[in-house]
C-alpha cells in the first residue's frame, strides 16, 4: 500500500535498521529452540506471590493515586528508597539526583538526546552493550572502541581515545553485557584518574551489580570517583552518571529503571521525559515500591544469585567437557552472559544458521562491536534456561561448533 | 555543584524549557487549591475493583509472561482488541497497523522523530495541544496555525497553510484539548479534500472521542478519509495516522496508548521504540487487556460519561450565573476541558497569579498557541473536581475575573 508517509521520513530515519537481537529473538521464539540468545531473566525467580499482594495493597490503599497521572521525576518514596540503597552500597545521593525511567534503554536514549550532537565521539568498550549503540546511533554518535580482556576495559589503551575529545566514556563494569567480564579494582581507579586528567565524564551502566556469584563486591565507579575527588567522605561527586534497573532484580515487564546524575542534569532529563512520555507508569512504581520496601530485595536477590550461579556452573562445566579446544570463553563472576570466541575466520552469523537448524541459538558478537570486528564471537545467556535445558543446549551447540571448525579447517 | 556535564549538552538541549503545565501543576498541588488546571481524569471513575481482579488473574495465570520482556509492537491480544474496537467505530485495521505506546505523548514524540527535520512545517490548530508542541519543538518543527471557532479548525483558511508545503496536518477533532470544540462533519470532509488536493497527510489525535455527553457521534477523520478514497468499503486508507489512549477510559497511570498507521510506518515506529524504551510495560498491557476484554469498557464509559456530563453541566450553569459578561467560553459536547476568553489586553498569566491567591487555578492559554497570541485565554478542566468543588471554584474564579476586568477597565 502506497501512502503519503513514505516520502516524509526525517533524514535521521532513513538508515534506521531493526535490532539484530530483536529480529533474532523472533526467529528463536519457536518453542522447540533452546535459546541462549535472549537477555531474559529466569521467569522462575519472578516473585509472583509478592507482586499479587503488592497489587492488592496498592489498589486497596492508594489505588486512585497509583492509577492517576504522576510527576515526571518518579514516585518520591521509590526515589527515596533508591537513594537509601545507593548510600548503603555506593555513594550518598539525594532523591533529587534520581530520575525513574521506563527501563535503562530509556535512560540511554535520553542521554543521547541530551549530550550527543551528530559526529560526537563516545568511548565504548569493545564489545559493548548493543542497546546503547542503537540508542546513540539515532543521534549520530561516532565511537572510539577500547579493547577489553578478562579484566574489562584495557585502560592502558584508554588515554589515546581520550585525547580525541569524546563527549563521555561508557562503561559496564560488572559482568558486562555481552562479555560477562568485570573491570578490576585497579583498572577502575586508573579509569577515574584518566577521565579526570582529560576532564571527560563517565556513564556507568550497572544492571547486574547485585548478581555476583563468586569473588568480592567491587566498589562502583561512581563510588570510587567520589572518593577520588574527596568530597565529604563519599558524597556523590557528579562526574559519573550511573544507571541501574529493577529489570533483573524484580521483573523487566515493569519497565522500571533509574538514573543517578547531578541535579542540573536530572532537571534536563526531566524536561526530556516530559516531552517523551510524561512519566513512567505510576502504578508500576507504586507496586515496585510496595514489593521492595521492607528489605524484600535483599532476600530475593539471594534466590536469584543461587539460581543463576547454578546455571552458570552447569553451563561452564558442560562447555569445559563438550566444546572443541579451538573455542575459548569467559568465566563470568556474575550477571547473565558469557562470551565465546571461535578461531578467526569463522563467522558466528553463519554458525548461528546451522545452530538454529539444530534447535539452539545464541547472538553473533559482531553487532556488539561499535567499530567493526568480532565476527567470530558470540554472546551466550545462562540465566534463562533451566539446568537440564542448558545441558542439552550446550551439547547441540558443541556439535555445531565442532562441525564449523572442521569445515573451516578443511578450507583450501 | 559544578560538574563536567554542563558544557556537554547537545545543541538541541540548549533552549529546552520546562512544561508550563507541569510547573503550574506543582504550584497548584497544594491541597487547598481548587485546580481546574490539570488534565486529570476523575479518580472516582477508576475501576479499582476490576483492576484488582485483573491483577490477580494475570499474576495467577500468565504471571511469568506478564512480568517478562515482551515484543516492541505490544501485546498481541491487546492489539487485536483495539483492531476490533476500531473496526466497530471507525475503519477496518489489522493488528499490524497498531503499535502500543507509553501514553500518546510517546506517540507524538516518535512521530516527531520519524517525520520532522529541523525547520519542517506542521499545520496545527490555534489553539492546539501543548504536549504535541513540546514533543515536536525538540525536533525543530515550525508551525502554521489555523484559526479555530466553535466548529473546530476553520478549514477555509487551511488551503493557504497547505500551499506552504507542511509535513503533515495535526488535528484533534473531538472535544479538543484545550478548547473543547468539535470539528463539524462538513469541515472534516473539507479537511480531507484539501489534504488530498495537496497530498498532505493527517495526524488525528483522539483521546476523548468516546466521551461525548450530547449530540451525535461524528465519524473520525481516519474513517471519512478511508471512505473518501473508496477503499473496499472502509478499509484503512493509510493517509491518516490515528492516536488514541486508555488514559481517559481506564487510567492514565498505566501509560497505555496506541497508534494506528500504515504497516511500513508502524515498522519504523517499532524500530524507534526499540531504541527508545524496548517496549511498553507488558504487565500493564496484560492487565488492561484483562480488564477490558469482555466488553467492560462499553459499560464503564457510560459511568465516565454520566460523571463528566454532570460536572460539565454544573460548571456551565455556574459560569452562566457568575462570570462577568465580558468573558466568553466554549460549551463542549464532550471531553474534559472548556476554553475561556477574556477581553483583549487582559493577561491570563497575571490573572492566574491572583487566582492562586484565591485558591483556584486554570491554565493560561498562550502556551497552546504555536505561533503567538491567546494571552487573554484560559483552559479550564471540568472532569477532575466533584460538583460542589466546581461550584466553589467557579465562584472564586468569577470574583477574580470581575476584579481583573474592573482593573483593566480603569486603566488609562
Amino acid at each position: 500500500m502506497q501512502t503519503p508517509w513514505e516520502y516524509r521520513y526525517a533524514h535521521r530515519t532513513q538508515k534506521m535498521g531493526s535490532s539484530v537481537i530483536r529480529e533474532l529473538l523472533k526467529l528463536t521464539e519457536q518453542p522447540d529452540i533452546i535459546s541462549f540468545a535472549g537477555g531474559l531473566p529466569a521467569p522462575d525467580v519472578f516473585p509472583l506471590k509478592e507482586f499479587k499482594e503488592a497489587c492488592n495493597v496498592v489498589l486497596e490503599t492508594v489505588g486512585a493515586q497509583a492509577l492517576q497521572y504522576s510527576t515526571t521525576e518518579g514516585h518520591r518514596p521509590l526515589r527515596e528508597m533508591i537513594a537509601r540503597h545507593t548510600a548503603r552500597y555506593s555513594v550518598e545521593v539525594s532523591p533529587d539526583n534520581i530520575l525513574i525511567t521506563s527501563g535503562s534503554q530509556q535512560a540511554l536514549d535520553f542521554i543521547g538526546r541530551l549530550f550527543i550532537n551528530r559526529g560526537d565521539y563516545v568511548v565504548v568498550e569493545s564489545p559493548t552493550y548493543l542497546g546503547a549503540l542503537q540508542a546513540w546511533n539515532a543521534y549520530g554518535a561516532q565511537y572510539i572502541s577500547v579493547r577489553t580482556d578478562e579484566n574489562g576495559m584495557v585502560v592502558d589503551e584508554l588515554e589515546a581515545a581520550l585525547r580525541v575529545g569524546p563527549k563521555f566514556i561508557y562503561v559496564l563494569p560488572n559482568f558486562q553485557n555481552p562479555s560477562g567480564v568485570t573491570l578490576s579494582l585497579e583498572r577502575r581507579k586508573k579509569l577515574i584518574e584518566l577521565a579526570d586528567k582529560y576532564g571527560v565524564p563517565i556513564i556507568e551502566d550497572d544492571p547486574y551489580g547485585q548478581l555476583r556469584y563468586e569473588g568480592e563486591h567491587l566498589p562502583s565507579v561512581v563510588c570510587l570517583d567520589s572518593q577520588f575527588r574527596g568530597r565529604n567522605g563519599g558524597t556523590y561527586s557528579g562526574n559519573v552518571i550511573y544507571l541501574s534497573t529493577f529489570s533483573k532484580l524484580l521483573a523487566p515487564g515493569l519497565r522500571l529503571a533509574w538514573v543517578i546524575a547531578p541535579e542540573q542534569v536530572i532537571r534536563k532529563l526531566v524536561m526530556t521525559k516530559q516531552a517523551a512520555d510524561l512519566h513512567t507508569s505510576s502504578f508500576n512504581q507504586y507496586v515496585a515500591h510496595e514489593v521492595a520496601k521492607n528489605g524484600f530485595l535483599d532476600e530475593h536477590v539471594k534466590v536469584i544469585r543461587s539460581t543463576y550461579k547454578e546455571r552458570r556452573d552447569v553451563m561452564l562445566e558442560m562447555m569445559d567437557e563438550m566444546f572443541p579446544a579451538e573455542v575459548t570463553w569467559t568465566r563470568p563472576h556474575g550477571g547473565m552472559f558469557l562470551w565465546g570466541m571461535m578461531p578467526e575466520g569463522i563467522d558466528a552469523a553463519e554458525v548461528l544458521k546451522v545452530a538454529i537448524d539444530r534447535k539452539v541459538a545464541f547472538v553473533p558478537g559482531a553487532s556488539f562491536h561499535a567499530t567493526g570486528g568480532g565476527a567470530n564471537t558470540m554472546r551466550i545467556n545462562f540465566s534463562y534456561s533451566a539446568p537440564d535445558i542448558i545441558r542439552e543446549g550446550v551439547t547441540r551447540l558443541a556439535t555445531t561448533l565442532k562441525e564449523a571448525i572442521h569445515k573451516n579447517g578443511h578450507k583450501p
